[in-house]
């Protein structure tokens, strides 16, 4: 357990911070610190002074007040379900839980609309407004337990983004309290807006730097009526990798294509208790997902779909005939992250290259592996050229811990840059990236990160030294 | 014709310019200072004392760095169709027309991307890309004739908007020539995102503020394969306005869904010397399209929709047969603006509502003419909400020239902010609607706005004054 900059918070000014939020929602014991002193980032643990946990915007507000005033770092935290560790509270200092603020607001059905709370999870968001017939797609593997603040906070993926975008396609506006402490709304409730700087878009992946989100206005679409999936194995990495690129342009458009290297997918099937058989010579798996309102187009579309992975080499494609096997496949995808998390790949990378760069990617990636002396299993939104990499090294549990290991990721975002991408896809930069940040970005993109960050909180005290440092 | 700031341009620096973009691309006499010195908006003239016509991003750069020091303010220009002023030099100094940045440098049909430079007019590039079965959904009404780096600084829109997103949508990267003369890239060819605060969204709409856009990477989706097209009379307004609703409630996503008032169709049917009969007892039409790859499913879609509207109050509905007949109803809608400008509806609004508000919005629209003494005729994006408002008055051709059309538009944009809407929904702010930014935004996010474009610009010379002053 690590700790810094102790002894900010003074009895007087926990005294004031019971008066704003209440007695019961002021943390102070040490077993509450521990448990927010850590979220799903590697083995990271870092303890607040105190936990607060407001029900309104007009709490936080008074809260930011005080410690924009005393200069006392305030960290604000989801579910804790983040990978880049933007909730960690390294700094010490106050961190802020946004678990009472759960209230779904108005589902607006005339204008496909949902506000919401950012302490609602997002699954429970998703199934309010599919008993309206209603859709927000994005999805993360922790749909389950992250909250849907979280997901604005990181602008999250998830394997629909491919058809669908990602949380920032949804985001119409959103109430921030700011550092100093006012709260604004960012927009309008409006599908098109020409109206002064993007503050909305500006705000989304953010990862808790520039405000607190209070309140969040969603874009919503009608729901499909049915879905149809298929899982294609394929002896060969490059040989799934070109499938993927063939799709499209047969100009279909899946609303799930989905990358899952063998290893991987061994681990999550023993993990699951899945019944799947995964035998023969087979390096990778192609799971695909359409999606709409009319059947037969639909049926249409995914024999073409296979038709076209049979021609590019997959082995035999299954079906999945009912929802009870699109569910098992879904589990196996979805839980692949934290069944291998459990043999020891600790440390997740979060890499996005343009989607015909994947396999040079995955080739990249064995080869650096070979050379530092780790192993790796790969994953992700192939649809999207989102690849997750989980790496285990004996020994190591944190990407800053071992310098092999640094060397390694260094070379590994260096290979993504040049192949047209970047650092993180969906998880943010956090904590454990900034490091790296300066792959992709010059000091002149920096500098202008960082004074508009000045521009939103002068004084570095919300979620500082997340992203990047402050010059 | 009206000039300031005149005089900052002198011999010796005529001279610099000519060394770095050619003597044959800067521009002098007073015809070529008249061409550049007007837009589309409203009956506004502003001569710049030069014009460059730079071909790279170098060569901007240089431009700037010289601006930047002698505090010489500068304009960017594409192809002057905007219906804001962004692109009038109402402080002199020098204009920078993008015209001879016209390259298609990329299609990658691999990812489907393209990368282009900005002086491509946007209808260029759609059909280049179509060629390669692809497809780039946003086409503002003067797709014939606008630039793609205009579109990007207005956040343009258009009637495809309503299923397929706005220009923001599908914008991956840009490269950027800050007012300082650094050339910056704002993020990564990639269609997932979360590495640092999205400056690709920031400029996206930024209206040519926070810098030179040079080189566009944006995104393309497979083209649909077909589409289908009605048009249905409404004898009132509202139940036009209810129609559209119920459609998205019925879980239609049309590719367009178009409104029209009758006045602005009369007007716009004699401008094309259309044949379409236009009689009976009719307030306005719904023009909706539906698009698609699976025509079995598109028949189906457009019948429920059809039945939808007669079940809503529609007239007879017309479908179009072929070809012509399509092309013939959307030259009738496209070319509404330019004809009922030609009868004296110079002052266009372009309001944005939640899309149930806009009987509403409509009825307000009325009330004020009749309160304030102008005629109004109604048009534009009823799916999103989207709606043009063109004024007429007696002897008016300016909004800032008439005390009663200020004070009528002050109340007009009141109406639409408390209706949960903004001022503009793809036109932009520029020159003409600063004034009207207090409506929607306090000091606190204007503040925050300023502080933005000063980081990027610490000198105020790029497209200063417009969108918002600084302080």
């Amino acid at each position: 357990m690590q700790t810094a900059r102790r002894n900010l918070v003074d009895a007087e000014l926990v005294q004031q911070f019971r008066q704003i939020v209440g007695e019961a929602h002021v943390l102070l014991d040490t077993t509450s610190l521990d448990a927010y002193g850590h979220d799903e980032t590697e083995e990271l643990h870092y303890r607040p002074e105190l936990v607060l946990k407001p029900r309104s915007a007009e709490e936080i507000a008074a809260v930011m007040r005080i410690c924009n005033e005393r200069r006392i770092p305030v960290t604000p935290r989801g579910a804790g379900t983040g990978l880049s560790g933007g909730a960690l509270p390294q700094l010490g200092g106050v961190l802020i839980s946004m678990e009472r603020m759960n209230t779904i607001l108005r589902i607006d059905e005339a204008n496909l609309q949902v506000m919401t709370e950012p302490g609602v999870i997002t699954e429970v968001l998703q199934d309010a407004v599919r008993q309206k017939g209603l859709f927000y797609p994005p999805d993360p593997s922790s749909r389950g337990s992250c909250f849907i603040g979280g997901n604005i906070a990181e602008n999250s993926g998830g394997p629909k983004a491919v058809k669908y975008g990602v949380v920032r396609d949804y985001v119409l506006n959103l109430e921030l309290v700011l550092p100093t402490g006012e709260i604004i709304w960012t927009g309008a409730n409006v599908l098109k807006n020409s109206t002064g700087y993007n503050l909305t878009q500006l705000v989304v992946g953010s990862e808790g730097t520039l405000g607190i989100v209070t309140k969040i206005v969603l874009k919503l679409i009608p729901l499909p009526k049915f879905d149809l999936l298929l899982l294609a194995p394929f002896s060969s990495l490059e040989k799934a990798g070109e499938a993927v690129g063939a799709i499209f342009r047969a100009g279909h458009v899946p609303s799930g294509l989905e990358l899952v290297e063998i290893d991987a997918l061994r681990i999550s099937s023993r993990f699951t208790d899945s019944v799947l058989p995964l035998s023969g010579d087979i390096e990778a798996h192609l799971l695909v997902e359409v999606d709409g309102s009319h059947m037969e187009a639909l049926l249409a579309e995914i024999e073409a779909i296979a038709a076209l992975l049979t021609e590019h080499g997959a082995g035999d494609v299954f079906f999945a005939d009912d929802a009870q096997q699109k569910a098992e496949l879904w589990k196996l995808r979805r839980r692949v992250a934290e069944a291998v998390k459990t043999e020891g790949y600790t440390i997740e990378e979060d890499t996005v290259v343009p989607r015909a760069a994947l396999p040079a990617l995955i080739r990249g990636v064995r080869q650096l592996g070979n050379q530092y002396g780790f192993h790796a299993v790969c994953y992700g939104h192939a649809g999207d050229g989102n690849l997750h990499i989980r790496i285990r090294k004996e020994g190591v549990s944190n990407s800053q811990d071992d310098p092999e290991v640094i060397a390694a990721l260094r070379a590994l975002f260096m290979l993504v840059r040049d192949l047209g991408g970047t650092i993180s896809g969906e998880h943010g930069i956090g904590l454990i990236q900034k490091g790296y940040l300066d792959i992709v970005f010059s000091e002149v993109q920096l500098n202008l990160m960082r004074s508009i960050k000045k521009a939103f909180d002068p004084n570095n005290i919300l979620n500082a030294g997340k992203i990047f440092d402050q010059a």
